[in-house]
């Protein structure tokens, strides 16, 4: 008996109706959240409503809160793309998907009619991918949120979760076992889907290999939890802060390296201790001095590098074309390479039976009125995820 | 019967003493080869000396010759790394070849011992591969040429294939099937195995997929016959210079693009013709803006460029590191991704049953001593490969 047996809707049908709920509302960049009561439409064709029971906050949150990229500023707006919920109605032509399933929104959807979905080679939806410029519903180009007042409040990364209820494609949400422990599921959502399944989808990780992860926070401990499950057998960690090392053995780190205790570059460290350099890194800090080092960590031939961060506009790529001839090779992913709808149903049974463990991961837990603390927690450096209950 | 079966060195034993054979000298920056008379040193400990019986010349002889690169100028330098011909005489240790065997000699070698080669993951020795640095033999860091004077005449790329008489390291040796035409087989030394591998190993084509070749050289067109022998069911090749589109479709192009025709960049233009762009690129020009566009040239989500072009230092790749977030990779390409001494054998076998064909990349032939003449049709553009005969 987890702690959401207790939701229904059976009693009280609110399809095809406005719901007025609560959510945190963010009005300009930096702002501290407003708790207000919001208005939620209905779903429309191929749109589903969920109910969020949890969720938690990522550092793309914070990027959009704090308005980093003024291309992508949109007020009064809902953030919010980890969570877990239940389906409260869904819209004409949903069909995988029924009220009571419970379902974790993802914000890089899986239409599975576009090119790229057709492929199977990809998990770039070429319709409901993740678009940080996105603000409205593809269907109308509208809101599905308005204040009290009629006003519009803008949506965020196709799922906006920081509400009690919320409107998102069908493409966005993935029906899970109902039998999963929500709170954890959560994680599915963003941060530890992204870093496992760079691990397991985008780098392939072996058996016995090497693998160094710049950057432990939640999504670099991930790749951790990623690389050990796939059985690598040397896992270092690189970051600044030594307090993520404790946290770090836990999920599989074997090895820690600080940066700012060496009198070498960290390549020249990491080839040192690996005959040459690992097989994998990981870019998990979104910072291209790190992101040329995670590069040249690897060894020359075979070494690959998975891009995680997120990169401000508009620097280049800090490596010379014919540092490529080296063999060296690098890439980027999303959502650690999962198709959302195909993949996560299967993610969620390997949580389930302990395959991987999320448990280090939720470092606190809060209301959901409480969202600004989680938020400076997430700020501070403090937590990995703050799980938020409505 | 070929041409080269009245070779013979039963009768004149020169192992064990220096040949004075003809060589073309490099004495300067752009300054016209000498054809004069140098020694060449018997080969040490694992080293084989080759009678050269077919040179051609590439464009890494022309930017050498012309001294592009000042770190990498060293004179006098016998210039040369795409050839034919037959073992002379070997050093000592040397088992996997003998006298009289008919050989390419390999600008990147294979050492069969290093971290790269036991993996067999690479084709990057980590003691023969390419280095335009380096001008001396690994041995003692000595040279094998002389003046008739006795001063030091440098090696260029492990081979220095524009003399009668050459000493490579057993490492940059490939003895091939006796009966392969040797003439032809001179071009397996560089340019065609360089195209044709990065078309089958790098990218590793598949039938009824979509290609796209910027720069159609040796190298580009190789590619081509490549990604036809794989079965690609559309080959697009870009160039300025409309002269090469004859041979392009010879060699199975099917789509020509001039970009200087154009009112779009070219990766429109591609895009609009391939629902979305090509499976793979292929960037043969050496040049960063004609990069970017093979880079957006491909499908997102899966599109792979393959550079093979040389690059000018210091620049940085054109891209953005979010530009990898849409799926689109990037990779290096040395020597077609061959492991020269294990895969080179059975590339010749191919050549000589009719499954690649070679016809289309010798467009001149000329003897040795005007080699001159050659280097002025590859600058002007009006050769593919000019054969030279000794």
């Amino acid at each position: 008996m987890d702690a959401v047996d207790h939701i229904s809707f059976e009693s009280t049908d609110t399809a095809g109706k406005s719901i007025t709920c609560k959510a945190a509302v963010a009005r300009g960049p930096g702002q501290p959240l407003v708790i207000e009561d919001v208005q939620v439409a209905p779903p429309q064709k191929m749109e589903v409503r969920l109910k969020i029971l949890f969720t938690s906050i990522c550092h793309t949150d914070l990027s959009a809160w704090k308005g980093e990229n003024e291309a992508q500023r949109a007020y009064p707006r809902i953030l919010g793309h980890e969570a877990a919920g239940i389906v409260e109605s869904v819209g004409e032509g949903v069909e995988d998907i029924k009220k009571g399933d419970r379902v974790i929104p993802i914000f890089h959807g899986e239409c599975g009619n576009c090119t790229c979905c057709r492929s199977r080679k990809t998990n770039l939806c070429q319709k409901f991918g993740v678009n940080p410029l996105k603000s409205v519903m593809v269907n109308d180009g509208k809101t599905r949120f308005s204040t009290k007042d009629g006003s519009p409040i803008f949506h965020f990364l196709n799922t906006s979760t920081f509400s009690e209820y919320t409107v998102v494609d069908s493409a966005c949400v993935v029906k899970i076992d109902p039998e999963a422990p929500l709170e954890k599921m959560s994680l599915l959502s963003c941060g530890v889907s992204t870093g496992v399944g760079a691990a397991w989808n985008v780098a392939n990780v072996q058996p016995g290999s090497s693998v160094a992860i710049f950057g432990l926070g939640a999504v670099g401990l991930a790749v951790a939890e990623g690389a050990r499950v796939r059985g690598a057998s040397k896992i270092i960690g690189v970051d600044i802060n030594p307090t993520k090392f404790a946290k770090g053995k836990v999920v599989g780190i074997t090895e820690f390296i600080n940066p700012e205790e060496l009198e070498v570059p960290v390549h020249e460290k990491i080839g040192a201790i690996t005959e040459g350099g690992v097989d994998y890194s990981f870019e998990c800090a979104g910072n291209l001095e790190v992101l040329r080092e995670a590069f040249l960590s690897t060894h020359m031939g075979w070494g690959l590098t998975v891009l995680l961060g997120i990169h401000p506009s508009p620097m280049l790529l800090p490596l010379h074309p014919m540092e490529l001839f080296d063999g060296r090779q690098i890439v980027g992913s999303i959502f650690g390479g999962f198709r959302g709808k195909t993949q996560l149903p299967d993610l969620a049974e390997q949580c389930m039976c302990g395959t991987l463990n999320l448990d280090e991961f939720i470092t606190h837990q809060l209301p959901f009125d409480k969202i600004n603390e989680a938020l400076q927690l997430l700020v501070d450096g403090k937590s990995l995820r703050c799980l938020l209950h409505f």
